[in-house]
């Protein structure tokens, strides 16, 4: 069995060793142009050319969660195109969202600017009641987000496209029922996945039916957020801020004005990173089952996107 | 039935409001000097005069989880006191803890100053494996801090003045199992009450047997900690640095260090707070057991100190 990697921004070394160990029967070799066919690929924003030349692969992985970036591509019809669904990163954007909403919620922003201003400050406890948490996209992700707020007694609502079903959630499903799933959040969590369908889901109009002095956290694609409808409504004071770990551009240009607006927390793409070991394990897991003939989870759906 | 209310630094009017709504049978009054006998009353610090002219009262309700404040007064022999065990407490400390771990872990004060300042940066994400947190204090509070950090998957360490068992915990008790304790854990939590026997626990030879670049999360009480003993380990670069929620004075005078320091997070007594609601409901519901010849949760062990 032959096995590609070829993935941009990261080394490889320690990747290939690391399926070399996982796989001992695999051969594991960077892709170059021209490289002979191989079973397996494992990528991360890949050249056409690598897909064009390869049109064997039982499997293409992409190192991350989101596979929005390979849809422009064409796959060879045969070729699964394989997620990672958890690998770690589910957890890891537990915390960055939890952290995100304790954050705001329990105003411990301003309570450490006070104290750097010298200031020994007090603040009326706001009341979790008044503070719905609304997560759009119910995925592996989605639904591990929404466990660990509950974990912390916020009332949650959850929205997907087709309908879930979540104890201690409020779920809604569809555009049908976008507008009051909105409607009834405070805060809004987006993990969905970037498509035709959601990309701009965050704009004026949706954004605009949160509660009133609402909180946008974005965890997903910069893709799904109108920037200038984000900035509009923070300046009318509709929205009271929003923690963004991804932008339509990143890094932003020089002049972008998230980066140093006073209601926007900006941070690197870094709320849920690829961690190797368990991304290793988890792409060798499956390729096992796979040369069994077993059925493996993360298989993307190409109609829907994700 | 007669309760009398004093409590300084809250108004007494909601409270006096809500505690007769929630015992419509009582008559309820703010404490002056002089005031006839009662059966109960609900304080935060009272003066020592309280207690000598109501020696006929049941209960002494101390509105907060720490009743350290109340341990150098005189009470009445037959007096029971009882402190808050929960009322919405546990999930603040739970929310507090959390983000404050979860902040330092990931790096997310760094990676925001980085944003500020322009930059678009990268780090290596750290092994949680190596990111034991280590909680002292398992009652109430602590177990219920203990159980939000598992969701986040931290290893966890538990030390209690009594053997305790939390599945997923790895507990130690005593003195005898405190250097163990300390020497398993990276990130270390106090949630201990400040009695004879833990003032001054958090000192250069425990926070010292901390693994490298340890860091410590204080919620108790300022008495927990000798500060000068904080400052040198942070300068000698042995602890990485602290998020201190309570300090020996509150608020501290204006050349405490710890206003400034680089390494030091330091929010004014907020982690959990007092809810009025909460508080009346739970010490309404006690009043009412204790009416009826019921045991109630809370009842200070004044020997022991909690």
């Amino acid at each position: 069995m032959r096995i590609l990697f070829h993935a941009a921004g990261h080394k490889p070394a320690p990747w290939l060793e690391g399926l070399e160990a996982a796989l001992p029967q695999a051969e594991v070799a960077e892709w170059v142009p021209g490289a002979p066919p191989a079973d397996y690929a494992v990528v991360w924003a890949p050249p056409q050319q690598l897909l064009d030349e390869q049109p064997r692969l039982k499997a293409l992985f992409n190192m991350g969660a989101g596979v929005d970036a390979l849809m422009p591509l064409r796959l060879p019809a045969a070729t699964q195109l394989v997620r990672l669904d958890d690998a770690g990163m589910s957890v890891q954007m537990a915390e960055f969202v939890c952290h995100a909403v304790i954050r705001h919620f329990r105003e411990l922003d301003g309570y450490e600017a006070d104290v750097r201003a010298g200031k020994w400050s007090f603040r009326r406890p706001r009341l979790r009641g008044e503070w719905p948490v609304g997560v759009m996209g119910l995925g592996v992700l989605g639904t591990r987000v929404a466990r660990a707020l509950q974990g912390f007694d916020f009332p949650l609502n959850g929205w997907s496209r087709s309908p879930k079903a979540l104890a201690g959630v409020r779920c809604f499903a569809g555009r049908g029922q976008l507008d009051a799933f909105l409607a009834a959040s405070r805060i809004l969590v987006c993990l969905l996945p970037l498509t035709p369908d959601t990309a701009d889901i965050l704009n004026r109009d949706t954004l605009g039916r949160l509660m009133p002095g609402g909180y946008l956290v974005n965890v997903a694609r910069g893709g799904h957020l109108v920037e200038q409808d984000l900035l509009a409504l923070l300046a009318q004071g509709q929205l009271a801020g929003a923690t963004l770990d991804v932008l339509r551009e990143e890094p932003p240009p020089p002049e972008h004005p998230f980066w140093r607006h006073p209601k926007i927390t900006l941070t690197p793409h870094t709320s849920a990173r690829t961690l190797r070991e368990e991304s290793i394990a988890q792409i060798a897991g499956k390729i096992g089952a796979m040369e069994r003939g077993e059925p493996v989870a993360g298989v993307v759906d190409r109609e829907r996107g994700y």
